[in-house]
């Protein structure tokens, strides 16, 4: 397996071709970027925290019957993913009020919903990622109304199996970002990343952060947040 | 029936208790806001003209089976509505993409859509009226589910007769919104105004403008915009 030409750089990741077709090489990077591009760093070690993080996320849903993009870890900063057409939506599964809904709806953050709630983001960074409803995305033909309701009911066992997978070490699952792509055969397959850059992870008996709020908020090191989820996950 | 105490003022009506239980005195005021209240004016004649339309409206919809909290026109710029609990949603209804939807979704205006589209906003100043989605609508508990649903279709039978009404004098509803209330039995009703300041309305033949949008975007005098819709609708 040899890495091929750039197809893709984002804001955390670099995605190259390989030599195999339907297959893609993902690089994460240490640039951390938060309020959508306006706040920007580099945070040594991010990398590799959030590819071995996603890794053991990825294959643990997997022994749980949830298949994603992910193939294998390639190296410590580096994961080998199945190329699918990635759906634009931002998938939001909520189980605690946190972040841009805490302040949309007027709600303290903190605060337990009595079942998690589900909300689609249109995946634009010149409209800001906008809040979207479900009509809306039929008139952007971002996903077919049958495709919504798969991704809400796949969304919702994802968070079984993590709120699960957290609680074991302590740690309470606020809420966390999804992206599916659609495979060459047309099904949905859960994509991107599951890291402390894409969930809200708080200690169960401090609320200490182990997240990406650490960074957009100033409220502490990084790195040693995310190494604290990646010890936890792997003792 | 007599005027009584001030009970609530907004930015563009005053209510008043009357010596009647269950009936409310509406004063419409000549107070012209956009913006969530950034940008003020007083527009000498727009209250007359909203209370008209409004009226007018409100009347041509009973006829047509569909009830609102609207009694009696009490003068130019008064009229008798029934007392009810409003539901702090605003109910929008698009049927060509304008105002916050083109922003959001990054689409051109003018574009008419398949089918109507309703949307939902959390009426909450501070909060700045955000959208949200029919789970914000529960966990805010601001309707029940079933009363959503109930919005929805009461909405598009509005949707439906506003339609008829205004291609009949030759204008194009673009987009609207809606509040209801809830009776002392819990039925909902139609509520708040239906006029120039809550619909936008496009000539058919050149798109001249007849609405709130006058003033918000500085596209021409108001009071001759509304006056024409007040023409147009009792030639």
């Amino acid at each position: 397996m040899n890495k091929q030409n750039l197809l893709y750089e984002g804001k955390a990741k670099r995605i190259y071709r390989t030599d195999e077709a339907g297959l893609l090489w993902v690089q994460y990077k240490d640039d951390a970027t938060a309020f959508n591009g306006e706040k920007k760093d580099v945070l040594v070690g991010k990398a590799r925290l959030n590819n071995e993080i996603s890794t053991l996320i990825f294959e643990t849903l997997k022994e749980k019957g949830i298949s994603s993009h992910f193939v294998r870890r390639l190296s410590d900063t580096e994961q080998l993913v199945q190329q699918v057409e990635i759906v634009p939506l931002e998938v939001v599964v909520r189980n605690v009020v946190a972040g841009s809904m805490a302040k949309r709806l007027g709600l303290k953050e903190g605060k337990s919903l009595n079942q998690p709630l589900v909300e689609f983001y249109y995946k634009d960074d010149a409209l800001g990622d906008p809040l979207i409803t479900e009509d809306h995305i039929a008139l952007l033909n971002a996903a077919k109304t049958e495709e919504v309701e798969q991704l809400k009911q796949m969304a919702l066992s994802v968070n079984g199996e993590l709120i699960e997978l957290f609680d074991r070490i302590g740690v309470r699952l606020v809420d966390f970002k999804l992206e599916f792509g659609r495979t060459d055969k047309g099904t949905l397959l859960l994509a991107d990343e599951i890291s402390p850059d894409t969930c809200r992870l708080w200690d169960k008996e401090t609320n200490e952060r182990f997240d990406k709020d650490l960074f957009r908020r100033n409220l502490g090191n990084l790195q040693k947040g995310y190494q604290e989820i990646l010890s936890r996950l792997t003792v």
